[in-house]
């Protein structure tokens, strides 16, 4: 449907390279500065081969025996992912998600910033959450491409999230944030990047059921 | 660090089968019956391979040049993630994502239910969000045993996450979905499914890039 460039890079890996960088944050916060993929590996649980693939995509090495700068390699990972050019984003659907989002400070780590919000309720309108007003959502396509903004969120109900897509496209958005559990439909070179709440908790319910018959889950403690 | 019980199924196909389930939902709400992994692929821009594997994990095959029965698929994905039998699941630190959490219905479609939320904010606590009462966290670690509850959801800022968790572990809880930006040290026999919000991005962002670089992506409408 879409005439998708090519992503050359695994989506595990793109998915785990953020994990990394939080936990290297963390880590040279803590006070270290060198760490080995082993290291990274017992602390992540995950294969340190798999690790030193993951940052090759990056462009860095590890030295070895002995491992990586942490500094550097969190400057690699914010200059592959593009985060110190801030990118300004808008939003379509300020219930709880969109607040939730609009609050998430943590997105400034990644260059991202949401610089206003949509609602059709009037009861929002005109309201203030985190710094970022609510307008009318008749203003949306208009200044979107007034503004130049390239990334939308969309945090509507179902059936609302295909309006809000196309609204969007109008005014020029290639980049859109999903959150409302529906499929939506986009034209050629337009990027959709779903985010199913409901996957996280298929994937842990699915592990809870496998570790249940494995008869290897942990007793009640007091028991 | 957790002894991992092997999970044979990648996690991949564990997250792309609840997206089929809801495009399928909606294919039957629409009145189809019968559907071919190359139409599920024209539609979710997938390969039908990858697709046709990914149900086989379910214990499905479909018919060659026909395709599968849509209610026999969607009870297939039921059945494989357990859906049918209902979770309880407690949930802590009652903020916009909590809220958003709690009010997600979506959920039930999966089998998992969140029965009572937990906060220190004396603000909060004896409330009621979307029917579910906000109790104090003190009370956690003894509902948790007795009500038998065996998932936990923390929605807890940051440097909370942890004592959350230890005060779920305690309760004899064994899965928890983690939406703090932060990783929690569990025992063995513990799972916990991370959900960083800022992946998505992250991955969005990335493909934007790697879009505008390559010259294909979409020119404001009205130029």
């Amino acid at each position: 449907m879409i005439n998708k460039p090519e992503f050359s890079i695994p989506e595990p890996t793109l998915r785990r390279l953020p994990r990394y960088y939080n936990y290297l944050k963390e880590l040279l916060k803590s006070g270290r500065e060198i760490v080995s993929c082993t290291h990274i590996g017992k602390d992540l649980d995950l294969d340190p081969p798999q690790i030193r693939k993951d940052l090759a995509y990056t462009g860095i090495r590890g030295v070895p025996k002995v491992g990586y700068q942490i500094e550097v390699l969190l400057n690699s990972i914010e200059e592959f992912f593009g985060w110190n050019n801030m990118d300004e984003a808008f939003l379509v659907g300020v219930g709880n998600m969109g607040r939730a989002l609009i609050d998430y400070q943590g997105f400034r780590r990644y260059g991202f910033k949401i610089v206003a919000a949509f609602d059709n309720s009037p009861d929002i309108i005109g309201k203030t959450f985190g710094g970022v007003e609510v307008l009318p959502l008749s203003k949306l396509t208009n200044l979107c491409s007034r503004m130049n903004i390239k990334i939308g969120v969309i945090t509507t109900p179902d059936h609302a999230a295909q309006e809000a897509a196309d609204m969007m496209i109008a005014g020029g958005i290639i980049g859109i944030w999903n959150f409302a559990p529906a499929e939506i439909r986009t034209p050629e070179g337009v990027i959709v990047q779903n985010e199913n709440l409901a996957t996280g908790l298929a994937v842990l319910s699915k592990k809870l059921q496998i570790l249940k018959q494995s008869g290897k889950f942990r007793q009640e403690v007091d028991q």
